[in-house]
């Protein structure tokens, strides 16, 4: 088998998800960093790998791309223990991921990237206070729902925390307050003691 | 087997999406209107459905709730000729499921949110132009992905084109005009002509 290759970019949340996952399975990958600050995803080069100009994306054979952060991880974990082979609970797993993705990720990465990335907070103060808001709400339907429950979905670390983990624990860098969510601390707390754990910073 | 019941409203793309894969899948549902203009999907009782609040919801049994309209797609689909077998190629489905809630639902279905349904253009005047900036750039990706072929994946009809179809072919109405993108035309006009084909405001 030819050896996996991530066009990532290291602070990037999503592209740490797959950091993750690949290291907890203990997959050997090789990651090429793409500066998405220097317009590295904008080049003819890139836009053929991802016409959308967007990492994380996965090179599975030579010419073979995937897209999408989420859509990789369900890719990579088929047949593992970090997605169920349950038809309903692969469903709600998958439910999490586009949760993630459409309600979660824009309104709590994206202070984080404008805060502590780009370090243009100032330039970027109403929007995003705008942004907060919405990730808060995100947050709460997560502590609600870890509330009575260790994991997001069938009691079991799956790619679903790996997802929601990914720009979760990083929120504080986004300008969040975790203090009022004490189930999702915990969450987190649980997944940062697991094998194989990674920090998003660890190359 | 219960009848699978599906809390939507009727001018929402993302639950259209559903009512469009249930008929072309030939299986019956009923359908609940829940005016999310009215604040019926924040009522405790359809929280206790939803804890995100958002239609469309399927309910699989007495009890037994999905959200999320590409996760229930997938749910829908599996095993069927509208998701493909292969590992690939499911994978790049996937892609273009979190593709189309990433990167062209907010910015396309927001902007017909706005005009079509609120009725509230000049409120919004500013907001809609910087979505439909946004809008361009996914319809461009669409463009040139359909200019060598005739559907998304596999040279085959599949619920990464539903999803995506279900919010383009209505983009006028959120002030998009395609005229400038031909094959997007095209697989619109394929799509219609398809078996099984119902109108978004088909109940």
């Amino acid at each position: 088998m030819e050896t996996l290759r991530l066009y990532d970019f290291l602070p990037s949340g999503n592209g740490y998800k797959l950091r993750l996952l690949l290291t907890q399975m203990g997959m050997p990958f090789e990651r090429v960093e793409v500066n998405i600050l220097k317009g590295e995803t904008r080049t003819p080069e890139f836009l053929s790998k991802n016409p959308n100009g967007k990492i994380p994306v996965l090179e599975i054979e030579p010419g073979k791309y995937l897209a999408e952060s989420n859509a990789i991880l369900v890719y990579l974990s088929e047949g593992t223990e970090f997605l169920p082979y349950d038809r309903f609970l692969r469903a709600q797993v998958l439910q999490w991921l586009f949760f993630e993705q459409y309600s979660h990720e824009p309104f709590i990465a994206t202070p984080r990237f404008w805060i502590s990335i780009l370090g243009k907070e100032k330039e970027n103060h109403a929007a995003i206070k705008q942004k907060q808001e919405l990730g808060y709400v995100a947050l709460k339907v997560m502590e609600k729902h870890l509330t009575s429950r260790k994991f997001f979905v069938g009691e079991r670390y799956t790619i679903a925390d790996i997802a929601l983990f990914a720009y979760t624990h990083v929120a504080d860098e986004g300008g969040f307050d975790l203090i009022q969510f004490p189930a999702i601390q915990a969450w987190i707390e649980q997944i940062k003691a697991l094998p194989g754990y990674i920090s998003i910073n660890q190359e």
